[in-house]
């Protein structure tokens, strides 16, 4: 019988990426996205059509209202999304995301029961985030097995982060090779009603750069002002 | 200036006797309740009492629906709250709950920003709970510090159980000494609309045996029925 696995599910580029692979790998998919406060519904519609499309057991939407204490330009309406590369870590930072994400991911995990959850973090273009290195990840696995039932009594969970030391170019890459159809996703921090990205902010540009050195066509809906002004 | 910690308060004996533990050392306190999908509200309307009674700077009630996972009777309708002690980690155990509960409270205090996070779990009268164990904690303090902002640039976080190793009695006498009224909190796990407690659970049963070996009056609200055949 195929193992469960639970899979975070932004519908951005990583997290999809990470969902196709844990498919090949013959995992029945159990997805996980977030309504967290975000400033845009686009993400939340793109995870509805890629879990769809590359087909899951289940799909939950969990909502976990972050704005409620703010601090991040994700999630504060008052701190505006850069389109500057800045130093060190930057404002989109949302405090303690990955932990609680991961944290609901273990709960969902614990009552399916799956011992396998895959995060699509990566610590190359990491865009200077502290919860998507090794080392946090290694500390939350040891969190989770001390923590839980499971962890104590059964088979230990695994933190799994497929594309941790791959570049975004290496990324689509293995996407491409999987099937995947990108156009379907959307990284951008600041798309319009349609799903259609800035072209602007760090993602869009991690990502764009992505496609540039990965030699592919950027399949990325832009709107149709950055496309005139990228 | 008094520093601001983050305090966990669900309106029960423990996280009541922490919060007034906290204030008494002089912190400025932030008191976090969650709605996670609990049988009733007796015990958050006793967590906003509690924080009203005892002084708190903020008291923010974080909405996270557990019950969408279900796998615990705290959670789910359809299993019932036993009445007798069982062997191992109960079905009152809520997958992963307290690793959830402390991203969320590490969340908000980056944002505050407060170093200091007080949690009142306890490892002696524990219920067999994984997730109130020392081991636990240490765990999710190191991964706390490894996966936020504050905790690479700014003072590291501290995760405090200042009632880690009382026993239930010791935690009454603490709570006493403090001056605290303990008819307000409750700990039953099937109050009634009033916040008078069932006298039969495990949570009813530990906290009666705390009064009686701390030798001092039971000043819990108990239903009719209870007080009768208790």
């Amino acid at each position: 019988m195929a193992k469960k696995a639970v899979v975070l599910l932004s519908g951005g580029l990583d997290s999809t990426t990470t969902l196709a692979l844990v498919k090949q790998k013959g995992y029945k998919c159990y997805a996980l996205s977030f309504l967290y406060g975000q400033r845009h519904g686009a993400e939340l519609n793109a995870a509805r059509i890629v879990a769809d499309t590359l087909g899951v057991e289940d799909h939950q939407f969990f909502p976990l209202n972050l704005a409620q204490f703010g601090g991040s330009a994700l999630t504060d309406q008052s701190i505006p999304v850069p389109n500057e590369p800045t130093e060190g870590i930057p404002v989109t930072y949302v405090p303690a995301r990955n932990t609680i994400f991961l944290s609901v991911a273990l709960g969902w995990a614990e009552v399916l029961p799956a011992s396998d959850i895959f995060i699509g973090v990566n610590a190359i273009d990491y865009s200077g985030y502290p919860d998507c290195r090794p080392e946090f990840i290694a500390a939350f696995e040891k969190t989770a097995n001390l923590g839980t039932r499971t962890g104590i009594e059964g088979e230990p969970f695994r933190i799994h982060t497929p594309l941790i030391d791959k570049s975004k170019a290496e990324i689509i890459r293995t996407g491409l090779a999987a099937g995947l159809d990108y156009s379907i996703t959307v990284s951008c921090y600041s798309p319009d009603g349609l799903g259609r990205a800035c072209g602007a902010c760090d993602a869009c540009r991690l990502r764009a750069a992505g496609f540039e050195e990965a030699g592919v066509a950027d399949p990325t809906r832009y709107q149709e002002l950055a496309r005139t002004t990228a």
